[in-house]
This record gives structure tokens, C-alpha cells and sequence, in this order.
């Protein structure tokens, strides 16, 4: 295996005189937009690309990937810059190619419930081109980020409970190979049994595999009855508890969001919610016939009275629904205004329902052991939770403790049987607990990496180790 | 790549001597034995392994592809032999690893609605093992077929519109990589972003990339009520064209299978259903709460009744249910009984649920056509169909027409945006399709192919052309 050290400046200022002659404007070297695309929104540890580039089509994608390996210079893919992880981070220099103008919704087949993105078409674009058809794409990762980025990292967010992930709902992909060929996978069946799954292996591959550039997709009528309710609970174990049960029981809720006293008091304070108190919080959306959306909070109502939770306030109105999901969305940013001048990051881990209690609790205590201040929140229906770590920038110790804060967290969700991230990704940040995951099956991933990327040039320096 | 030839017999001779030595009569050459191991239910073409290993363990596994690799001689995985598309046919000649003694429900997490079983584990031993849990497996592709099995051909059948494939439901694998090491891939948590989705990769890979061992599945609750109906139709497009108002509309229906007019007549006189007539003909299962399922079939019996479908005859009673279900599974020995003396295989094709009347229309005017006997059935709520095609063995012109007429079918699939196959796999039947659903990606396939197993020793001439 190659890997990456920072190429030769020399083959670097050719390479981007090559593509400035082929894009002009659309190739970049200010440094202004090399900054803005070297990070996401997680912990920015800035490493500028030494030139954006915006292609319309595969055919300038395939040219660019071509002219990188010919340089043997890496090419990192950029969406809106929503990643929580490093993943855009140019770590070795090269070529960031920004997907962003590729944002054409290509088809939309009402009749078969799939459509056909370019990468940078955004969740939120994507759903109003929708309007009027009756369908919806329903995975929501908060941020508005692109359905390439959205794929490449695997995501998933507050409707995976009862919609899946990016995995259950991308059909198949237009792919750039790190040969600078355009190759499609997967197709428009339902299921398929011809070979092997290309589609899920680039799915969640951070862009180390393929620059991915359509995606087909499916999508779900708009149900024809939604409403969400807030519950309140005295401690965190009971709210927890009343989630496992939940789950258990098979409630094909669609939405089950958790947050904790402190994530609750800045969201109140944040979002100007009225009537609630900063306790541990679950909000609830329900999806269905408007006979099965009674059943189904019915039965989470009765779940939640067992421990202790307050009466259902309900939302059965668009307008707010919407308030409620977008203070829960606003969540990271609430957390933000609870300290003024302090920087944070968001981690993520995911473990089997019945140990949700346990990993969460156990994290909760040791956040207070550790004199941070870190919300909880999450997508506690699929045994997923969020902690946002804030801490003072000025204070470097401050960043070591709030970094082991998160790593601890890794390690606790892979104890208990779960994932280090179960939705936002391994980027660099958390490429030292993959194998602490995956054990021996990693050297699988890196003999994949070798064969379809031999020079690595390929976003060099994620989401496994080499 | 090493492309394969049959090994040199002095070498195989070794082998078996080393095998024999370690396994004692859990490896065996008798002719019997190999005989029963060259192939599975669909076209006998018999291709005789050199001998059959009944391993106990993943380290006895292991230990076998060890010293495969070193005598560079090929390694079939075996279950209970109802693959469809030849997968087990030792083209090369080398060592049948039967994994039916491999077959211990080894965990069930009734908590977290997982459970992990060997790979020899069949769908129905799991099934009765959970009996009292109140969870069960659903994927039911007809044969009680090892859930290794099924899980190297991305199996699916009845129950797969409501419960997804294998794809959807392995969480994780235990695999025994071509050079006979034991890694772990997935895990317990319900979604993960961390690495290369390698258990997908496995899933559907016909054991061409490592033999799997353990399967991690994903269960659910059984219903609290479960009702089936049959609705026949006056002609094919109208029963067909129901299924498809029934899909776009959302109607979560657990199952539905159609039978065309020459299979229901076979049906009719093979299993002695009564009350029916040799029409088209939807089979239906509706799984919920009480007042979900009543409203699930009333909304399907108002579509029904758009497209000139009979009155629902119901199946309440476990007992009525078992019949209805059994006869669907008994189709394929229904239609052989049609014509006695008469051999026959089953092909499949899935397509884009707008495509399939059209589909289907098309392939029984060209069964017409042909003047072979070919009746059409499927699990057609996934866009999926079936032909069970016979033919005379002892006219060599018959099969071929008989063979003509599969790949039509899997041409026609490909061209209306479909796959040739759904849910049997490519084995080696179809390996010359694969190029045409997937283009120039079957190239990414050869890659991974050669770097996982450069020896070309797992299951060799078989998913992809090399």
C-alpha cells in the first residue's frame, strides 16, 4: 500500500494549472475557500485542500479523478460541509472537489417510490421537489446536508427507527472509481441477488473508495396521519426504560428523540420552548393510518405512565410539530449558548436497546465526574445517543479531557456491544477505535481499500487505518 | 488471477489423506456422498466434489481452507442443497465444506430482538427454537433452507414486502477468510457507521469471498394478529395490476404471492384446494394489531375489487393458514406433477413494481409462444416472479428452448430497469447476465474478488465472471 505523504509541490502546482486551464473559475485556490473546505462542523482542525474544484457531470468528475491519480494526488469529496468527524479534512493536501453544483434531481418515480439525486442535492431540497407528489424522504440527520455526504457517511437521524438508515434506503449509486471510471451499482428492483453488494460498500465509505455522484433512492408516501407528543420523566433511567420497553414491544414509532435535564434546560432557554421543565425529555412522533396513529400512542402513553412519565403534550398541527423538531434540531446549538465562548463537538455511539440504560447512565456519570459539561441527546429508539462536549479552546487541558470524554465513550458502546458511531462516522477522529470494533476484520477493509484504491489517493487518511 | 482448473489429482489425493486424518469419518469420499453434495434443487449438472468434511467449528472450518489454500485446491460451502443456480456444484473438483452439523441456536436476545445461530441452523429449526419467546424469523424463501445459506444468496421469498431480505436482517457475521482466518464482522447495535459494510459484502456473495460460520439475525415480535386471503381475478394484467395500485399506495401487506392460471390449476389438483378455479390468483397476508390488519384488508379488498378480484376468501385459523401457505410452497412440486416425466428449473427476475405487469405479460406471451410448460408465480409484491419451466430431458432441443426462454426473462428484467435475478443468486447458471445488469462494476467485483481470494480457491466459477 501506498501511503499518503504530502506530494511534491511542484506536481501539485501543475496538477492545479491543469484544471484551472480545464475549469477556470471553477477551480479555486483562494484561501478563503480552501478554508471553508477544510473542515466540517465537528472539531476544526483545519487542512486546506490546495485547490476546490466545482464539476457539473460525471464526465468532469471522472476527468479530475484521472488527473489526481496520474499526479498521484489526493481527491477528497465535499458536500455543504456537515460532517461531524474530519471527514473533509484535507490531511495530505489535494484536490477537494465540491459536489455542491451537482445538484439536479434527475428523476423522481412516483409509481415505484424511488428517485434519482445528484450528490449534492440537499435532504431539504429534495423533499420540497417532492411537494405535490405525495412522497417524502424521511431520513433526517438534523443538519440539511447532501444525500452524497448523507450516503457516504451512512447516515440516518430521527426517523431511522421506523425508516432505516442511508443503508436500508440507497438502491444504488453512480460511482467515480479511483480509476477515474463512471460505474453504477445496484438498480431500481426492489431486492437483487446478481453479485456483490457494491452498493452498501460504498455506502458509509467516506468517499476512500469512490467519489459517488447520483444516487438512486427511496422514498415513502407522506403518511396519512403524523402527530408528536413531548413526555416528561422524573430521572433518566425511567425515560431510558419506557424507550427500551418501547422498543421491545415493536411500537413502529417513527420518531423517538431523548434529552437530557441539561440538554432540556438549554433547549427551553434556546428555542423559547413553553410549559416544560428541564427534565430528561422524550419527544415522539407517530406515522400511519389515523386509526393505527392512536393505537400507537396509546400504547407509548400506557408504556410511559409505567414509569412515571407525564401526560402526552401534544402536536398534531404542521406548524407545531415543526417548532418542536426544529428546537430538537437546534439542539447542538442550544448547547453551544449554554456557555458562552466555549467550543464543542458532537459524538456519537450506538448499542443494543437493552443496554441503552446502562451505557447512557454510566456516561452520565462520568460527565459529572469530569467537571464538563457535555448534553446528552439522541435517537434513543435504535440504542443511539449523542454527547456534546464543550470546553473552553483557551485551555488545552480542557481539550484533552473533553477528547477522552469521547473516546470513553467509544470504547463503553463497544463493551456493551455496540458501535463507536452509529450514524455520523469514522472520518480520522475515530479511526484508533475502529479495530477496538472490527478486531482482525479490518485487514478485510484495508485489502479492499489496496484493490480499489492502490495509490490512496482516494480521501487518504479516513476511515480505516492503513 | 489464478483462473481455476481442476488440481492436480496427486495434490487432491494429499489433501483428502491430511482431511481424513483429522476429521475421521466426518470426511468422506464415498461416490453416495459426493454425489448428494454436486448440486442443489435446480439443474443437475453434477459436478463432483473430491470429498465432504462435516466441520463442527469455526477452528475446524479455519483449519480446512488452511490447508485448501496451501494445496490451492477450491472450498464449497454446503447446507441442505436448495440452491436454485448451481452454487454448489464443485466445478473444479476440491473439498465440500457441509456445514449441516454446524447447527446450535448459539444466542437469542429476546431484549434486543437478535439472536446469533451456525450456519447450519435451517429457517424452520430457528423458528421452532423460538417458539415461547414470542419473536420469530421471518424470511421464508419456501425450502427450509440453512440460514448460512440463505445468507450467501441474499435469500428472501414470501414475507420479504413487510420484512426486507437477508440483506436487511444479518446484523453481523462470523467468516472464514480464504486464508482461513476467523474474523467477526457487524455487530449487535442497530445501525453503525463505522467502517466498510464488509457483512453486506458477504451477504449475497455466494461464498466466492470466505465461508460464512455465524450469522447474527435480526428477529420480531409475532404479530398479535396474523389473517390471510386468496382473491382470484379474470385475467393476469388485473390480479398483477391490484399489486401494483396495493404497493404505490403503501399498504403494508406482509405477503403477497401470485399463482397464474396454470400454476393455481396444478396447485388446485396437487395440495386439493378447494373452492377455487384455475384462475390468476393473489394469496395475501396481513400482519398487525386487530384493528390494523382489519383495515389493511379492507383497503386491499376495495383495490381487489377495482380490478374484478373475487371476494376475499379468508384463512383465519393457524391451521387454514398452514394450508394456504404450504400450497404456495408445494407450487414448484405442483407444476412438476403437471407434466410427470417432465424435469424442470426455476428461474427468477425482479422488477420495478410499474414494470411488472409488463413483465410478467410479456414473459407468459412468450411461455405461449415457446409451447413449453411454464407456469408463473412470485412474491410478487417486491416487483419479484418466478417460472417454473419444463422440459422433457431426454430432448436435447427442449432444454435448450427451455433455457432460451430464462434468459429471455432475465433480459427483458435487466431491460425494464430490473434484475436478473431477485432472490435465487447467480451461481454459475447466470453468470453470463451479470455483465449485462451491471456493466463495467462487475469490474470492482473481480477487484475485491482477487483481493480477498487471490488463490481463487472459494467456490470458483461461480457470482462472478472472471
Amino acid at each position: 500500500m501506498v501511503t499518503m505523504t504530502r506530494p511534491d509541490a511542484g506536481v501539485v502546482a501543475e496538477l492545479v494549472s491543469h484544471l484551472s486551464g480545464q475549469f477556470g473559475e471553477r477551480a479555486v485556490t483562494s484561501r478563503a475557500v480552501r478554508e471553508h473546505h477544510s473542515h466540517g462542523e465537528g472539531l476544526a482542525d483545519p487542512a486546506l485542500p490546495d485547490v476546490v474544484v466545482f464539476p457539473h457531470s460525471n464526465d468532469e468528475v471522472a476527468s479530475i479523478v484521472r488527473l489526481c491519480r496520474l499526479a498521484r494526488v489526493p481527491v477528497i469529496a465535499f458536500g455543504v460541509g456537515t460532517s461531524l468527524e474530519g471527514h473533509v479534512a484535507a490531511l495530505y493536501g489535494g484536490v477537494c472537489l465540491d459536489l455542491s453544483q451537482m445538484n439536479r434531481v434527475l428523476d423522481i418515480n412516483a409509481g415505484d417510490l424511488d428517485c434519482r439525486v445528484e450528490a449534492g442535492v440537499t435532504r431539504e431540497q429534495l423533499n420540497a421537489e417532492l411537494k405535490g407528489t405525495g412522497l417524502f424522504f424521511p431520513i433526517d440527520p438534523g443538519a440539511n446536508a447532501t444525500i452524497g455526504g448523507m450516503t457516504a457517511t451512512r447516515a440516518s437521524g430521527t426517523n431511522a427507527v421506523r425508516y432505516g438508515t442511508m443503508r436500508e434506503n440507497v438502491m444504488g449509486l453512480t460511482v467515480v472509481t479511483a480509476e477515474g471510471r463512471v460505474v453504477r451499482t445496484g438498480g431500481r428492483a426492489r431486492k437483487s441477488s446478481a453479485g456483490y453488494d457494491l452498493t452498501r460498500l460504498f455506502v458509509g465509505a467516506e468517499g476512500t473508495l469512490g467519489i459517488i455522484t447520483e444516487i438512486q433512492l427511496r422514498l415513502y408516501g407522506v403518511p396519512e396521519a403524523i402527530s408528536a407528543a413531548v413526555c416528561q420523566f422524573a430521572d433518566l433511567a425511567s425515560a431510558v426504560n419506557a424507550v427500551i420497553v418501547a422498543m421491545q414491544s415493536g411500537i413502529p414509532v417513527a420518531r423517538i428523540e431523548l434529552l437530557d435535564d441539561v440538554q432540556m434546560d438549554a433547549s427551553i432557554r434556546y428555542s423559547k420552548l413553553q410549559g416544560f421543565d428541564a427534565k430528561p425529555t422524550l419527544f415522539f412522533e407517530f406515522h400511519g393510518s389515523e386509526a393505527g396513529v392512536r393505537e400507537q400512542s396509546a400504547a407509548m402513553q400506557a408504556i410511559s405512565d409505567d414509569f412515571g412519565g407525564s401526560t402526552f403534550q401534544w402536536a398534531t398541527l404542521a406548524e407545531e410539530r415543526s417548532r418542536l423538531w426544529k428546537a430538537r434540531h437546534d439542539a447542538y446549538y442550544a448547547a453551544l449558548a449554554l456557555k458562552p465562548g466555549m467550543t464543542s463537538f458532537a459524538t456519537d455511539a450506538c448499542v443494543p436497546i437493552s443496554r441503552l440504560a446502562d451505557c447512557i447512565l454510566e456516561t452520565k456519570a462520568e460527565v459529572e465526574k469530569s467537571g464538563l459539561t457535555a448534553p446528552i441527546l439522541g435517537h434513543v429508539g435504535d440504542g443511539n445517543f449523542h454527547l456534546v462536549v464543550l470546553f473552553d479552546p483557551a485551555d488545552p487541558s480542557a481539550r484533552e479531557r473533553a477528547e477522552a470524554l469521547a473516546k470513553s465513550v467509544s470504547l463503553r458502546a463497544i463493551r456493551m456491544g455496540g458501535t463507536c458511531t452509529g450514524e455520523h462516522g469514522i472520518g480520522w477522529h475515530k479511526l484508533d477505535v475502529l479495530e477496538k470494533e472490527h478486531g482482525e476484520s479490518v485487514d478485510l477493509m484495508r485489502s479492499i481499500k489496496r484493490a480499489l484504491d492502490p495509490y490512496n489517493i482516494m480521501n487518504p487518511g479516513k476511515t480505516v487505518p492503513l
